[in-house]
């Protein structure tokens, strides 16, 4: 299968891009394809990665904001979550998939429960994701052998599933919710696997503040005394990071997922430190968190988000300039996942949208970047293109009407049940 | 004239809304009318109010980001802004209105240079304003005598327009740029003319520290004792209010027009306090500020921002709930603009939006009002009244291409003069 977007802007040139099968095989010369795109007008950007979300809960959007943490999550989100049922991670994770293909979004690491439905789901949006059963045994070790079955009969759902696009990962939810036993027992299967492992740290004053009354040690540092920290480790937030623990995981090779907006929302209280972060050399990408805690999995308003806490956390408005928030939002999602993404580059996965520049908020062009990360939003994208497949056009997805009333009769229901 | 929308939704029921002139004159009732507008799955909600901008900045939108504030200001900004044209402003102006008309905007509270140029766009594209032609005397007597000159003649040329939708005001810049003597002037001419007044106020700390050093008192107290403070001042900004200049706000009856993306692009270094100002009883509204300085003219945008940026500074995810961030927004700016609109009842001004929810990221609907701040960007709105005309119906503006243009042609040309 061929692809030809032809007469597009590639890094502000007009010219010819040619897919085949799954990957960027030629940037310039005019080809024959099974597929042709008209790309007057239009601009060819990466697509977007989105290293931290828990897809399934866009159930949950709007349904408990505005509320402090503990009663957010022990008398709204939990009590909800109890009712899920594997249909509705099914319909939720499309929901999910759906507005981030109409928002740019091509690859996303994802993070709850019925992980083998939101593969389904996946399998049949088009997109490409790190899936993770998430684990929460809190410290009872025969909730955590039931957790681990679990994960294990999922992940092996996932291969069964045959697609390189969907691959499964390890989850442990968070040092206060995973025992140490099981988080050495994450690692081990990950190291034997070759998975990703997918971790919230470091998000609240609370954990830390309570893994130093346990451990003596802050968060990250626990991690890597007892072995757990390897460069297949995404750590999600990072908020309270001190220089010791960004030490600790540049040596190891972890990866950070900043989430601005879920960190605004549910008042963190501190800001990821971006800027040691990146002098000390740690691969970081952006996260929307869940649409329970954002509200919306729109990458265009994370990357300004992004930008502008770490503009004022820093006060300084030079911090994390529109190329670099750009580039958190797509190469380096894809050097953390560890795909051939993120850039338009002949060889790498054709994982690209396009946008069409002709709109009020996109004028004048005095800078691209800057319009994509101060101005731009998800309805700015006219073509999705994942694995080297078209999955929207001129703004239209397959079944978009039928997702929509599914998901949120699915989502009605789920809340009545609660 | 006279227009039906049939079968919308006001306040969650299926009903008619009747417009007459530029009112909203009935709710409730199917009546026959000039124009008929289908609303079945739609949402009318009230226009938004932009209560801080600078709308010919659109010219400058990406030119001069991520920079610290006097670079931006003095390097970039002010040179490209003394070679502002007429002309320049009446286009930069077009594209501003036909972005708020596109993101659902209907009001806007302006400061900038040749407003009368600004007045002619705003009059062409049917949106309501207030003008004030900004006031820089940098403590200059003959500079001074030539602005109000200026002012003056601004405001007598916006008068002739003869319409009730466009009002001009008086825009004294700061207190760091206009002098006492200036501030009194403008006093006296807004009493005689009972027209409103725009300033920054309290945006920075070096605005502060300066006043103090200068005059041993904070910047609203300083307008207090020189009898510059009353109910028809727009204070924009306000980052660093202390409780004692809140008072004096609130005594004098001043708004305040709450900036929170351009306070965090520019790094402000302090959130207004709005839970303070609340708490006093100050009416305030919602600014997205210039796009040089935001750089997207969104109220849905700005409504996010505003919550996740009280909710970060004050550490407490109850701050500034969706609903009380919508009414900043609408009634709020209303309010301190002293107009009848930001609800949708009968007698207001017919400005008013209608929202298609049928999108994935306004999918369940739990909580509209929580979906149109967290979730929501410009791009949900179908159609735009303003003053009882339709702007934009099914998303389509009149005349956008050529706006696109002939702006995109202005800002390259100003800055290649610059």
């Amino acid at each position: 299968m061929s692809t030809l977007i032809k007469d597009v802007d590639v890094d502000g040139r007009a010219t010819h891009l040619y897919i085949e099968g799954n990957r960027i095989a030629e940037i310039g010369k005019r080809r024959e394809a099974d597929t042709v795109l008209d790309g007057r007008g239009k601009i060819a950007l990466p697509g977007f990665v989105n290293l931290h979300t828990h897809a399934a809960m866009t159930l949950f959007r709007g349904y408990a904001d505005d509320l402090d943490l503990s009663t957010w999550l022990e008398a709204r989100i939990w009590p909800a979550e109890a009712k899920l049922s594997p249909e509705d991670v099914y319909w939720g994770t499309k929901l999910a998939c759906l507005e981030m293909i109409k928002s740019g979004t091509t690859t996303f690491n994802d993070m709850y429960f019925h992980m083998d439905e939101a593969a389904k789901a996946v399998k049949d949006m088009g997109l490409r994701a790190f899936l993770s059963e998430g684990i929460v045994d809190l410290n009872d070790p025969g909730r955590a052998a039931k957790q681990f079955r679990a994960a294990e009969e999922t992940n092996r759902k996932i291969e069964r599933l045959k697609t390189d696009r969907i691959r499964p990962a390890f989850g442990p939810h968070a040092i206060y919710t995973v025992s140490k036993d099981s988080l050495l027992r994450i690692r081990e299967l990950a190291d034997k696997e070759e998975s990703l492992v997918h971790i919230h740290l470091s998000e609240t004053k609370r954990e830390v503040d309570e893994c130093l009354a346990k451990t003596g040690m802050r968060p990250a540092k626990y991690l890597e005394s007892i072995g757990f920290l390897g460069d297949d480790v995404i750590a999600a937030h990072g908020c309270w990071l001190d220089p010791s623990e960004i030490e600790v995981l540049a040596r190891a090779g972890a990866k950070v997922a900043h989430c601005p907006i879920s960190n605004m929302k549910l008042s963190a209280g501190a800001a990821m430190p971006y800027r040691a972060l990146r002098e000390a050399g740690v691969v970081m990408g952006l996260g929307t968190d869940g649409a329970a805690s954002n509200n919306s999995l729109d990458m265009f308003e994370t990357m300004k988000v992004a930008a502008l806490l770490q503009k004022f956390a820093h006060g300084d408005p030079k911090t994390l300039p529109a190329m670099e928030a750009f580039e958190l939002a797509t190469r380096g999602g894809a050097r953390a996942l560890g795909i051939d993404a993120g850039t338009i580059r002949v060889g790498n996965l054709a994982d690209l949208i396009l946008v069409d520049p002709r709109r009020p908020e996109l004028t004048p062009r005095h800078n691209d970047v800057s319009n994509w990360v101060y101005s731009a939003h998800g309805g700015v994208v006219d073509t999705t293109i994942c694995d080297g497949v078209v999955l929207m056009r001129d703004g239209h997805v397959k079944g978009e009407t039928d997702i929509l009333e599914r998901a949120g009769d699915a989502a009605r229901d789920l809340v009545r049940r609660a």
